[in-house]
């Protein structure tokens, strides 16, 4: 039987590909690995039953057998050290793609998070102007680093990783902040793996639960 | 040959064991293996050759052999990996350990370190007062989510982990917020962390390079 995943019943999203299943469909799509959805609503995820799964009420999970797991980098590893395509062979490189990884969510991941988060709760607070710029200066700080490692390179450390999967789902929520066209190497990696055929299959699988919701 | 870690030459904390190598060096202890120590200033970090092994400039790094890596989890994981006590032999429980590290870096510390932030960065702002409850109350909601899985558990999934590790970890950041006598089962999660025999060693071992550095 195939994992099965959670994700928004309604994207909040419109659409776009930032639901934070999007990295497991992803991931899955990558190693070619088929998978249910099973849709929740915001309120269901309150839901004892869904905090059994997801003690932080959120989305995606991941049920396979036994197993449930939550965390999206965790279920993205999970994926990785079970199918071929999304870690290197050689254990030192593995070690430094699961680095990325970590990078991406606990390094690069808050402050685009917190610029986001202003946006949504405080953009009615006499502040929120004042703040922009600092909260900004915050993540070039994050591009001007991972640019200048980026430099004319493909992918983060040779071939395309579950690193790289995690790092391009993080950069994707700048989409709209005009901060990502400051920085073209970043722009052109985020491309790139856009362009990337499980990329695609998964953002359209996400966009699908999109259009059938807004349709009924 | 023992794997080297960087450290702060200079502890910002005052030997508090905040410094992130504080779960590297507890993972080192946790699992028997010495290691090695090299300072650096806050000039040296960001420096070509530590950008080189730490393209954001910060610590800890480690080093082995011809491997160089980043990012704390990424190096305790690396280490559990390699060596008994940090991680359950059984696959299904080895995941939930992971996921339990990621859940530590990516969700339950942004708002713990957005709240330290503001008492860096916007203390003498005349919004600093205003956004403190609001701040607080992001860190509540993970405290109150976590505090409901936990239960009266000794820990978080079965035997202690490295999801613990980084959990403790990260939970020790609120020592001087007042947050955590709010929750006294989290409150008695992360003293039975620091009375751990290889805290003890570790926090220790960071704290001798405060007394060293304060002496000189």
């Amino acid at each position: 039987m195939p994992p099965t995943i959670t994700a928004f019943a309604q994207s909040p999203d419109r659409g776009r590909g930032l639901a934070r299943d999007m990295g497991v469909r992803w991931a899955l799509e990558e190693v070619g690995q088929p998978y249910d959805v099973r849709l929740v609503t915001f309120a269901e995820m309150k839901e004892p039953a869904h905090l059994a799964l997801q003690p932080f009420g959120q989305i995606p999970t991941y049920e396979e057998g036994e197993l449930g797991l939550f965390e999206s980098g965790a279920i993205v590893l999970h994926i990785a050290e079970r199918h071929a395509g999304l870690l290197p062979d050689e254990p030192d490189a593995r070690s430094r793609a699961v680095a990325w990884m970590f990078a991406a969510l606990a390094t690069v991941q808050p402050p685009i998070v917190e610029l986001g988060m202003a946006m949504i709760l405080e953009r009615d607070q006499p502040w929120y102007e004042a703040r922009q710029p600092m909260l900004q200066d915050r993540v070039r700080q994050r591009l001007d680093q991972l640019s200048a490692r980026l430099g004319h390179a493909e992918w983060l450390d040779g071939a395309f990783s579950a690193g790289d999967l995690m790092m391009v789902v993080v950069l994707r929520r700048l989409m709209n902040s005009g901060l990502l066209q400051e920085y073209p190497k970043i722009e052109a990696y985020v491309a790139r793996g856009e362009a990337r055929p499980a990329f695609k299959r998964a953002f359209d699988a996400q966009l699908a639960v999109f259009s059938a919701s807004s349709a009924s």
